[in-house]
């Protein structure tokens, strides 16, 4: 008698794909090896999700200690905190209600928190104003975007709403427009010139597009995720002015806006090139931009704590987005914590500011290290390209299959970089994640590899790759 | 040229009365407060939410202790701490990925909690097994709640998939039900025999939504918020008994089933009453029951923490929850964390158990003495009538306006209890909810006051309700 075997057909349509064989593998093999099980490697090395914790980086100590802090006051008795961090404590737990990171919070986040977070923005735009009005905080990016999509669906339309989106992308972010009944529009962005997005583009996926569905808003993930990409100044003009002309609303991914590598490459915000466009555009153009403490060198994944920034958007609407954010659940008050902590870290002067530099720069080195031992060992081995990393936390080279290797996954139903990644797993223990989970042209195969991981680690994966591949390359060829 | 202008429809036609004016207002007044404007009362007391430590209740020292090492290990070096909030953050960290807080875990949470949860039902339930594999853990049970909601709601049939739900009950629910497109199906508590659930009751509300909806659902809310019941037994197999009957999944929301009064009183989880019954009925009948470390005495609200555990679904079934909960933000890891402490305390001969048990029992023994306070000033009043506190956090007694009340409320086009909440906060800074947004049979009339506050918190506020009272009475008799 049960009932909910007649599941939702929308459940039923869009996620019966949705089967991870490769980390359910990884997990075995884990559990195997524990259970004493002989292989010729003696631990999973992990490169799959972008977890800077979890690939062995260690959390900021101020990050930290201020947390520990909130939730144990007692602890501000003790000698060892330095003073910035006791008076960091304070100052938040002066703003939780009765005084207790357990209370609950304004459903859009602490007042304080968004107003620190306004003021971490207008310094990173060089004086653009951003208003604390303006910011919602959340549990992440996604809970923001899966809100801001609420307001932008017309699920009573007859004419499908559609989003643009990038490929390749990170397929969270598709399941979730998925879910929610979008239509999506995907354009490619150009591998050839470095995942550049190229306005040409979005202009041919727009006009297919308006046959079917009705395009409302864009979404770029800028530095890209899984492509490492970071879009110049010009681009993000062009891109604005393509929105401004058709009339869509923008929502930029920009979580990976620290992580920026290269003397001669810089992030600029949507934004801030919004702001110092034309007038016509500048206060016209609709924005919504995402940011979390998960995917800084803060890296703290666990704790949930991302904003959105909304930019021009008509004050009515604003009326219900706080409407939409009223209803969702409080955001994780040590999430919040994280985001103020990320927007205002310690400064020169300081009693924290020596040892919290110390740490992030050891981070930005490392992912430098790795991303150049990336590149050495990649450029040795036949069969890969891969675009210097710009930006982010990923890698994503591509990988030319001999058609004998194509052929052999072709034969096994799968798709090809889907059964190298299970058999590099197999048979080195290095897990990384296949091009096709994000989406890329037909006949192009790839990998992402997570670069966020302490250098031997790097050095032991990347001594597994290149076993592997040189194997796999000569055994297909 | 504002696109958003044209909002979603379905967001509009939801969430337009939703306009807080009693918190604007409460907000408004202790600002001005701050701002030094003169009033008959220092500051404005809250007894509008469910939130122990905004009601200047500690928090519990070993979930701090533990919470705190977890986010600093650096504290497990001090002596300070008790051996057993060592071992336990030693054997929480050996959980997370990287031994830190900070990286993502698996979506439905950490396994090992889920294990400890399912453990903790166990107990609870004298001894009826419940599988870990069966546990979901999300930021808050409204999380795990609104993912059911996708599993159960078919959006694309033609006619509206309905869940019953009680009147009075928490509007946020309702509010997510709606957002989800589903029909709502009031069925009403039976206020004169002390807020009962009765199963004609039931019978009537589904016999009239038949003809306009498909009604796949009941949810039940017990212990009661806002009205403070508790489910008999006997009402507990009847209502079972019923949706074995209609064929409804059970959506039994226990997020208060630790905070239960009174001597003859006792809490029965559907999840215990369904095995008990005859095997076509506990081997069949679907059900969700959803717990959280935010209601009980621990009182985190703010940490974010709440499981769900499934009961009799179908296999096929359940590997759609997994995919739903797969692709649902990752819970906070310090909500798990709590959720953990909450299934799995001190226990007597740990070093944190003596402290530990002071610190509920002295919880308890407030909120005690504050019903009882409730019931001697109501008792006294005119025009107000409230059955004892049973369980819950809250009281919901029922005002007994004179007509002239009710017409100068009418003419003000605002139902009188909210008009009553709004002159109570103004003139006395008494922040109470109006019964009106939890619904009530037509023509009744209620508040919502929280117990879990310091016992000279609620002695403040019942002397201010009492004088508001009098004179209201009096003002319009």
């Amino acid at each position: 008698m049960s009932f909910l075997k007649e599941i939702s057909p929308l459940v039923k349509k869009h996620f019966l794909s949705e089967n991870d064989v490769l980390s359910r593998r990884a997990a075995q093999i884990t559990a195997e090896i524990q259970q004493g099980e002989r292989r010729n490697y003696n631990e999973v090395l992990d490169l799959s999700s972008g977890d800077l914790h979890r690939g062995g980086i260690k959390p900021i100590t101020f990050v930290r200690q201020v947390l520990a802090a909130c939730l144990y006051p007692a602890l501000l008795e003790d000698d060892s905190l330095p003073l910035d961090v006791k008076q960091r404590t304070e100052n938040l737990l002066r703003e939780c209600n009765g005084g207790s990171v357990g209370s609950y919070t304004e459903s859009s986040g602490i007042a304080k928190i968004k107003h620190c977070v306004s003021q971490f923005i207008t310094r990173r735009d060089g004086g653009v104003l951003s208003s604390p009005d303006n910011i919602f905080i959340q549990s992440g990016s996604l809970m923001s975007l899966m809100i801001m999509l609420k307001l932008l669906i017309r699920s009573e339309d007859l004419c499908r709403t559609g989003v643009l989106i990038p490929v390749p992308t990170y397929a969270t972010f598709t399941l979730a427009l998925e879910e929610q009944g979008a239509a999506i529009i995907p354009y490619h962005l150009c591998e050839e010139q470095g995942w550049t997005l190229q306005v040409e583009e979005l202009h041919r996926a727009l006009q297919e597009a308006r046959k079917i569905c009705n395009p409302v808003a864009l979404y770029i993930c800028n530095p890209g995720n899984p492509t490492g990409h970071l879009q110049s100044r010009k681009s993000i003009e062009e891109v604005i002015r393509f929105a401004a002309e058709e009339r869509l609303c923008l929502l930029a991914d920009e979580v990976y806006q620290s992580c920026v590598y290269g003397d001669d490459t810089e992030f600029y915000s949507y934004k801030k090139v919004l702001s110092e466009m034309d007038s016509n555009i500048s206060s016209t153009v609709e924005l919504a931009s995402f940011n979390s403490a998960s995917k800084g060198f803060m890296g703290e994944c666990g704790l949930r704590g991302g904003y959105m920034e909304l930019v021009n958007l008509d004050p009515a609407v604003m009326k219900y987005t706080h409407t939409l954010f009223s209803i969702a659940p409080c955001p994780p008050v040590v999430g919040q914590i994280a985001l103020d902590l990320m927007a205002d870290p310690p400064k020169p002067g300081d009693a924290s500011f020596p040892t919290f530099s110390e740490e992030v720069q050891s981070i930005k080195n490392m992912i430098r290290k790795n991303t150049g031992r990336i590149q050495e060992v990649f450029a040795e081995l036949p069969g890969i390209s891969c675009h210097p990393l710009k930006a982010g936390l990923f890698v994503f080279p591509c990988l030319h299959f001999p058609p004998k290797a194509i052929k052999w996954a072709k034969k096994r139903q799968m798709e090809p970089d889907m059964l190298y990644c299970l058999h590099l797993l197999e048979e080195t223990g290095l897990h990384v994640r296949p091009g096709c989970e994000y989406g890329q042209r037909k006949d192009s195969h790839h990998i992402r590899l997570f670069v966020g991981t302490q250098e031997n680690i790097m050095e032991e994966a990347l001594q597994r790759l290149k076993t592997f591949h040189m194997r796999f390359m000569k055994e297909f060829s």
